[in-house]
C-alpha cells in the first residue's frame, strides 16, 4: 500500500473515515483503506448475496435507524441499491432529490447536514458532482453520523469499488496473481480509481489502465499501475476487464477517433478482442452501458459477462457497510 | 370469449402471462384472461376491501417482497394505489420516475429492468406510453419476476379493469343481463379496452362503445361489443355508464364540436340524460375526471356515482394480483 | 386568548379544527387553538425528544395507518419532518410531489383529497402557497380523515409553532414572564403569526414584531403584540429572539435599504447586537437560514442558538401531532 504521504490530498480522508478504535465510521475512499477492513466488508456482504431468483436477504439490524440519501446528482441504480439496502435492513429510509427543493431556496450544503443531524439520522449517503463533498461533510458532522460516499466527482465510488471486488473474488480465488484491465475513459472515472485502489490493496500487481493518451489519469496518480493506449497491448494474458462508461462528448474531443463507431473500433471490448486474454477472462461494466461503443452489447449478455452479478453484490455491499458503520459505533 | 387467432396482436400477451401451470404470472391484459382467474382475483380482491371510515386491511403476506414502480409516463393515482397496495402487504417498494434519471444517461429499457432484476425486485409495475413495453419486458425477464400493467399507451390497463369489475359485481350480483356503456373517447382509452375485454369474459353481452364517430375503435376490434355514436341511444336502459377522460386536444379536432361546452352537450354524462337509463344505473369514471366536460358535476358526487368506491376499489385489486402472482410463483 | 369575534377570518379554522368532544381532530392554525392542548401536545412531544446522537424515539402506535404529505410547494425540510415522524410512529407514508403530476392533467385540488380519502389515507399532511387551502380541504374530508397544515401562505404554519413552543419550553420553566422579539420580514411569514398567536395562548405578555415599517403585519392583526421598527428597541432586554427568513426580493423593494448588508445593518441578528437583550438570551430561526443577512452565521452556530434542537423537536411535535389526531379519532 502507498504511504499516506504519497497521496496529500487523499491522506485526510483516509484517516478520517476510521474511528479512535481503527474501525470504519465513515466510507469516503478506499485509498489507504486497510486490507483487513476491506476483508471484513467483502465477507460480510458475501453473507448477503444470495442465488439469483432466490428472495433478497434481509433482517432487522437497522430497524429504528435512519438512512437519507442525499443525491446532489441525478441517479437511478446507486440509488436505487442504497434504497433497497437500507429497507432490506429495516431502516427507515429518507430519500432526498436536493437539487429540486432545499437548492431552490439556496440552503447550504452543510445546513442541509445539521438539518438531517438534527432530525436524528444515522447514516447519510452522498453523492455529488464537486470534489471534496463527502470529506467535507463528514469534518462536519456530530459522532453519531456516519457519512457514505455514493460517487464523488471523478474522484471516489467506494461502494463500487467494494462490488466489483466483491464479484471478482466470486470467480478467482486470490487476488495475488489476478491481471486486471481497466478500459476506457480513466481520467474521468471515480468507478476506475476505486477499484484500483481497492485491487492494490487485495495485493493485485498487475493493474492497467487502458486508454487513449488523453483520457489516461494523471502521472502522479495510482503509480502502481500502468498506463497503456493500445487496447490488444492492455488485454493480453488478462482475468478481469472492466469497462468504463464513456460520455459522447469526450469522444468528439479526441485527436483520431471521430466518432463512436471508431471508438468501438479502438478501445470497445469484444469476444473478438478477448482471444488474447486468459481463458478465464471475465467482463465487468459499472452500468449504465453504451452498449457498442465501449462493450459490444453480445458480450454484456454472455456467459464471461458478470455484470448482473455486480448489481446484486452492490446490494449486498451497501447492506455490509450499513451494518458496519453502525456497529462500529456501538463498539465505540 | 374470442379465439386467440382472433386478436393476433394480443395472442402472446394473454399466453405469456401464463405460467406453466395455468397460473398468472404477468398482468399484461385482460383480453384472453380466462374467467376464472378473472374470479378468483375479484373474490381475493374483495377480502381486501372495508367499509368507508375504517382502517385499510393489511397483512404481511409479501414481507420480504420487493415491488418497484417503474412509471414512464406521470401518474399520481395509479402510482399511489399500487405503492399503498405494496406497502400494506408488507412489501419493500421503490418508487422509480425514470423520466428523471435513467433516461437522462441514455439507459435502455431493458438494461433498467435487468439491474432491478439483479437487485432481486419481485415484482415490477410498469407504465408507459408506448405499445408493447410491458409484454416486452415480460418476455425478458427470469422467472422470479413479475410484470404488471400499470397502463400501456391506448392499449391496456388491466388493474383498473379489475377494479371496474369488481365495482360493478359489488352493486349487481351478476353480469349475465347488464347493460353497459362506455362514453366517451374510447379511441384512445386503455381504460374502455381492458373494461370491455373484462366485462366480455364476466359474460354482460350488451357493452356499447358510445363516442363521436372519430374517437370510435378500430372495426376489427372488440366485435362483441356495438358501435354508436348517439348517447341517447347509448343510455337506453344501461345499467352502468362508464365516462372516460377526454383530452382537450381531440375535442379541438372533432368536426362539428367546435368546444367543451358542445362536448357535453353531445356526449356529457349527466342526471338529465340518464332519465333514459336503468333506474339502478351506475356511474363510473376513471379519473382525473374534467368535470362539466365528460361528465357533470353534481352527478359525479351524486348516490348514483360509485366513482370513489373504484378508487378503494383500486388498491383491493392491486393488493390481490400482488399477492396472487406471488403465490402463484412459489406453487410452480 | 382574543374571543373567536376578534378574528373573522379565523374563527371557523380555530373551531373547525376541534371534534365535537372538544379534542383536536385537525392541526390549521394555533390562532384560537386552547391553552390545553397547546400544553397536551408539548407534553407529548417531549416525550419524542431524545438527547442529541441517542437514537430516535420510535414506536408502532401508527402501523396500519397511511400518511399522505400533499406538498404543492416545494419543501425538504418540513416535508422530511413529516415523513420521518410518520415512519418512526410506523405508519404507511405517501409522499406526493402534487406540481409534478397531477396538476400536469388538471386534476383540482378536491379531486385529489377525494381520491387519497378513497385510498384510505388517514392523516393527509398540506402544504400550500394560497390562503385557505388547508381549511378548504377540511370541510369537505370525511369524519375519518385528518388534515395537518404543512404551511398556508403567509398566515399558518401550526407545527412550525409548535416546535417553537416546545423549544422555548425546554429553556425557560415559565412562559409568563418572557419577552420575546420576532425580527424580520414579519408581513409576510406563516412562522411568525403562528409563534405569536402560541406565545399568546401559552401567557407571554411581552411580544414584538420587530420589522421595517414595510413588512410589519396589518394592523388589525395579532393585536396583543407590539409593533417596532428599531432593532434596539426591539431586542431590549430579551429572552428569546426568533430570526425571521427574508427573500432577496424583498429587501430589494425596501426604501432606504439598498441591499442586504444593509439589511443585515438594521435588522440582522448578531452577537454585538444581543448586548442589550437578557444575559439568558436564545436565538431562533425556523430555517432555511440565509448567513449574514438575517442572521449573523457565528451566533447561529454558538451555545446561545437553539436551531439545530428546533429541528429535533420539529420531528417530535409531527410526531404527537399524528398520534393526537389519531388518538381523538379512536375516542370520539
Amino acid at each position: 500500500m502507498q504511504s499516506p504521504e504519497t497521496f496529500p490530498a487523499f491522506a485526510d480522508e483516509a484517516s478520517l473515515q476510521l474511528r479512535g478504535n481503527g474501525r470504519l465510521r465513515h466510507l469516503l475512499t478506499l485509498k489507504g483503506l486497510q486490507h483487513d477492513i476491506l476483508l471484513e466488508l467483502l465477507d460480510a456482504a458475501q453473507q448477503f448475496v444470495t442465488p439469483a431468483g432466490s428472495i433478497a436477504a434481509r433482517n432487522d439490524s437497522l430497524r429504528g435507524r435512519t438512512v437519507a440519501n442525499l443525491f446532489f446528482e441525478p441517479s437511478t441504480r446507486t440509488r436505487a441499491s442504497f434504497d433497497l439496502a437500507g429497507k432490506r435492513l429495516g431502516a427507515d429510509v429518507l430519500n432526498l432529490d436536493v437539487n429540486t427543493s432545499s437548492r431552490k431556496k439556496g440552503e447550504s450544503i452543510l445546513d442541509t447536514i445539521y438539518t438531517l443531524q438534527a432530525m436524528q439520522v444515522d447514516v447519510m449517503v452522498i453523492r455529488d458532482a464537486s470534489a471534496g463533498v463527502p470529506a467535507f461533510i463528514a469534518r462536519h458532522v456530530e459522532d453519531h453520523v456516519s457519512i457514505l460516499n455514493a460517487g464523488e466527482s471523478d474522484i471516489s465510488h467506494p461502494t463500487q469499488g467494494l462490488l466489483d471486488l466483491l464479484t471478482i473474488r466470486q470467480r478467482f480465488a486470490d487476488f495475488a496473481g489476478l491481471k486486471v484491465a481497466i478500459v476506457g475513459d480513466v481520467a474521468h472515472s471515480r468507478v476506475a480509481r476505486s477499484a484500483a485502489y481497492g485491487l492494490h490493496t487485495m495485493g493485485v500487481t498487475d493493474i492497467r489502465l487502458v486508454s487513449p493518451a488523453a483520457l489516461a489519469p494523471g502521472r502522479d496518480e495510482m503509480p502502481f499501475a500502468e498506463r497503456i493506449d493500445d487496447l490488444d497491448r492492455g488485454l493480453r494474458g488478462v482475468n478481469v476487464v472492466m469497462a468504463l462508461r464513456i460520455q459522447r462528448e469526450r469522444i468528439a474531443d479526441l485527436d483520431g477517433i471521430p466518432d463512436t463507431g471508431e471508438y468501438f473500433a479502438n478501445y470497445g471490448i469484444s469476444a473478438a478482442r478477448l482471444a488474447i486474454a486468459a481463458d478465464d477472462v471475465i467482463v465487468m461494466h459499472p452500468g449504465p452501458m453504451n452498449r457498442g461503443i465501449e462493450i459490444e452489447s453480445t458480450l454484456a449478455d454472455s456467459a464471461r459477462s458478470v455484470i448482473t452479478q455486480q448489481v446484486t453484490n452492490g446490494v449486498a455491499v451497501r447492506m455490509a457497510v450499513l451494518e458496519h458503520v453502525l456497529q462500529s459505533m456501538a463498539a465505540s
